[in-house]
């Protein structure tokens, strides 16, 4: 791998929403949030987190990697299943704290862990007669 | 506006994962992370959060509320600006943690407070060469 890049701290609000500096804002918890959707297609598949050292990875490799919550520790996406992200386009939002990437997806084309390929496979529905909220199996 | 709905506690990860009852997982600070992208073009407009009284009324209103983090307050989006964004479809990801909006804009169909379309306005371009990380517009 190359050198990896580093980030500079957040300027003012018109640095970050106007200027050409890649300022990323993590929490405080060292994280960014990241959105992974189809290149193509522009299908949302994913949400998860990075800290400064999956940011800087993903950018230097052009692979996604993440910060994984529940594990603690950095994660190659695909690194075991071939899910890899190949990294088409990165974008980041208006106050730089939210991560849109562009990707394709390597191995069967899968990105959640549940064996399908968005996570986003259920639709919220609400009944304002009952005020009952049930999921609804939605094609993904 | 009608009775707002509860949320109940979440579950086992069977139930997270593919259970039929909506049980977000807010985070610590009580927080879930909302994408809204345009329901015809699937574009991604912005990334918002919401706590559990915005979620409830966004599900009884049919149309987004936030909780902004900047000012500390219940966001109805579009409320001054006529941005309101209509819900088309909600959809929740594997582990509950994350909501997908599927809205369409009302006004001049702007979601970013720069005046831009959407918050992803700019793209991340990294020079392996230099190292050097820069921001480069894109059109939204």
């Amino acid at each position: 791998m190359t050198l990896l890049p580093t980030f500079a701290p957040p300027g003012s609000k018109r640095e970050l929403e106007e200027g050409e500096t890649f300022t990323p804002r993590f929490g405080p918890d060292g994280l960014i949030t990241a959105v992974a959707v189809d290149a193509d297609t522009g299908e949302m598949l994913m949400l998860a987190h990075m800290n400064a050292e999956s940011l800087a990875r993903t950018l230097a490799t052009g692979e996604a990697w993440y910060w994984s919550r529940s594990r603690g520790e950095l994660w190659h996406k695909g690194a075991t299943s071939g899910q890899i992200q190949t990294l088409v386009e990165m974008r980041v939002d208006c106050d730089q704290d939210a991560l849109l990437l562009r990707v394709r997806v390597g191995g069967d084309g899968g990105c959640c862990h549940t064996g399908r390929r968005s996570c986003f496979y259920r639709g919220v529905s609400y009944d304002p007669e009952s005020g009952a909220v049930t999921l609804v199996p939605r094609a993904s």
